[in-house]
């Protein structure tokens, strides 16, 4: 008797991977390299030398059980302190290594911080859009996972929403900035603003309400602009990262949670995240990944080919004449479709061999994402065919 | 508002966690290498220069995307096709790649596979001596882990408790051989009679009873032996394994499980289990140490030193007088201890640095477990310290 649970999510598969996978298996039919695919958030820029360099130096140089032991139940000792010495002097925040918690990638850590911080049955706000694999991270843990609507264009939060779906029962608020899937980044007015509101509420309904900040493309923001830090604005903040875009390192799981020091239990909260781990089995990342990102901690993948395809993408689309607001970081943009069924959309533009993710599942219906985390060279070859889609079937 | 069902825990921390940080501070005081610290389950042998060879290669020639790029889903296609093709061969069972799901370690391998079998509610059961941790590994997917009591000394299973335990709400069979910690491996004989009392009571209760087989410790057997491959004799087992031991890489997290293609639902189980991953955040292991371990499949460490080490210390127990089996597999020994009160005992050891886990937990009271993968010659160091033990204190 396999658990029924599970086995009913198998008719209900991520859009994003059946799109990916259709694209991969077109790619067979026509080459991979005319298949204009922006399904899948895979970062496209290399790992930076230096990781690679320090990570084989290890392996040279170190002996078999500082590099392949086990970690610590709380991570490696070295790894947490290079997090919380880097966070410190960034942010102004003075993390210490019993703050960080290292974790398989932001997953993990959002996995970690809801069960830490809420009970089955309480309440997790997120707001639209929202990146769908949210659902499952939130409603595993036995907590409910409910999406304050949309605020378009801007995705900035939608206080009036908001307020009317706090309660008694929330007990954790969950955000990402830069936001996946629409680009946007929360200004420091709606940082400020948002904890106001969340201090307010901790105060009427008399217990904690975290804030779960989901970060893992804070560093891909364009202009030369900075994303705003959560944690400064609100001391009840997990401030969950991944090096999964910052160093191109999907594959390796590795990222942590970062406790404010000012929150309520900051100096318990990562013994309860060891504790979480015992239970799901999962007791560590790698080794090799947690000493290999305190290696090159401060440094990022060459991240500005991000920045090229925004803009060779936004002024097309507005060209063409979508509605769209221009990213202000990660690698998706956000048009509105042409029609108001996304769905028919971007199955109309499959036959063009365009793969756009519809946002019917992301929380904003009538949407569509493409991840734009691919060559330069292919993003311009899918700029006339963009122009070409929306004149033929949309008379644009 | 910290979840107390975690918090709670803090003050019920793993005895065998404490011990180990106990022997890790009174080495500072003396010199670790004058702490006879037998605690842990940490290799001490070397992982195989082929493996980090392996690695450096792959990280001086691989591409950034097919080295460090997201998995599939399910894991690895390549891992998962060479760890397929290398049990076949060594176990005559026809897998294929899909049914092979890599994991972090044998911990995420059991923690997926209870999940993936049981619902909340349902009794698993195991047999003492056992593993602690698989309370929580168990406890915390909503199933409850009963013990089915010890047959000591042999540590086969207790045929009859075994039988009164049985009831219509046993899902699972969790089993561990080489078993941690008494070091005993399941004869043929137990297997087979294992099996026809589990057909029968499916048949019984009309409902599937999966055996999941916890085989970190399958590499590790003495006398040039061979141990039984369960799932060789149930056709409903899931084998869940780790390379920590076998390649001393318990730091890596990397594992397997490996589902018997004439178990109910084979062709679904590994994709239930990817639906598991996405409901705890942790999708999948390192993709080094996925390629890493392929690289070198059937090799494993030395793990000569851990018979030497056994030899030692059994003979030297047998010979002051202690109640003990000769362990046929693994890196533990367990002897009885030479009080009723194994915490005493292993309290008045610590006066002599000698640090042994009392098993009340692993549910064998008045035993003691020692982890001897220790460097041989500090082994042989320990050998009259514990006859002095021995005899000043219990006039052996």
């Amino acid at each position: 008797m396999v658990n029924q649970k599970y086995k009913d999510r198998l008719s209900n598969k991520s859009v994003i991977r059946e799109l990916a996978a259709y694209a991969r298996k077109r790619g067979q039919e026509i080459g991979y390299e005319n298949v204009f695919d922006y399904s899948l958030g895979n970062p496209s820029v290399e790992t930076p030398k230096e990781y690679n360099d320090a990570v084989i130096k290890m392996y040279q140089t170190m002996d078999s059980m500082s590099l392949h032991g086990y970690s610590p139940t709380l991570g490696n000792t070295h790894a947490r302190e290079v997090i919380a010495a880097s966070l410190s002097k960034r942010f102004g925040i003075p993390y210490e290594a019993k703050h960080i918690f290292p974790t398989t990638g932001a997953a993990g850590a959002i996995a970690h911080a809801v069960r830490a911080v809420t009970k089955p049955g309480d309440t997790v706000l997120t707001f639209a859009p929202f990146f769908p694999e949210y659902m499952p991270y939130i409603n595993d843990t036995g907590a409910e996972l409910q999406v304050v609507p949309a605020n378009l264009p801007t995705c900035q939060v939608n206080f009036p929403e908001l307020e009317k779906m706090m309660t008694e029962n929330v007990t954790a608020v969950l955000i990402n900035s830069p936001n996946n899937p629409s680009g946007a980044l929360y200004t420091e007015v709606t940082l400020e603003k948002l904890a106001a509101f969340l201090n307010k509420s901790q105060e009427k309904y008399g217990h904690d309400i975290f804030l779960i900040s989901d970060e893992p493309y804070r560093e891909i923001v364009f202009d030369g602009k900075k994303c705003p830090y959560p944690s400064k604005y609100y001391d009840n903040t997990l401030s969950c990262y991944s090096f999964s875009k910052s160093l191109s390192l999907p594959g390796e799981r590795i990222g942590y949670i970062a406790v404010n020091p000012k929150a309520t239990d900051a100096d318990i909260l990562v013994d309860i995240f060891g504790q979480i781990s015992r239970g799901i089995g999962h007791n560590c990342p790698s080794s090799t990944a947690q000493l290999g990102v305190a290696a090159v901690i401060d440094m990022t993948s060459d991240l500005s080919v991000y920045e090229t395809n925004m803009n060779l993408l936004y002024d097309t689309l507005k060209d063409i004449g979508f509605e769209v607001e221009r990213p202000q970081g990660t690698f998706y943009i956000f048009p509105k479709a042409l029609e108001d069924d996304a769905v028919a959309f971007s199955k109309k533009a499959l036959k063009y061999d365009l793969i756009m993710v519809p946002a019917d599942n992301f929380g904003a219906p009538g949407y569509v994402r493409l991840a734009y985390c691919i060559d330069t060279e292919k993003v311009k070859r899918s700029l006339p065919v963009l122009r070409k889609f929306a004149h033929e079937v949309y008379g644009k």
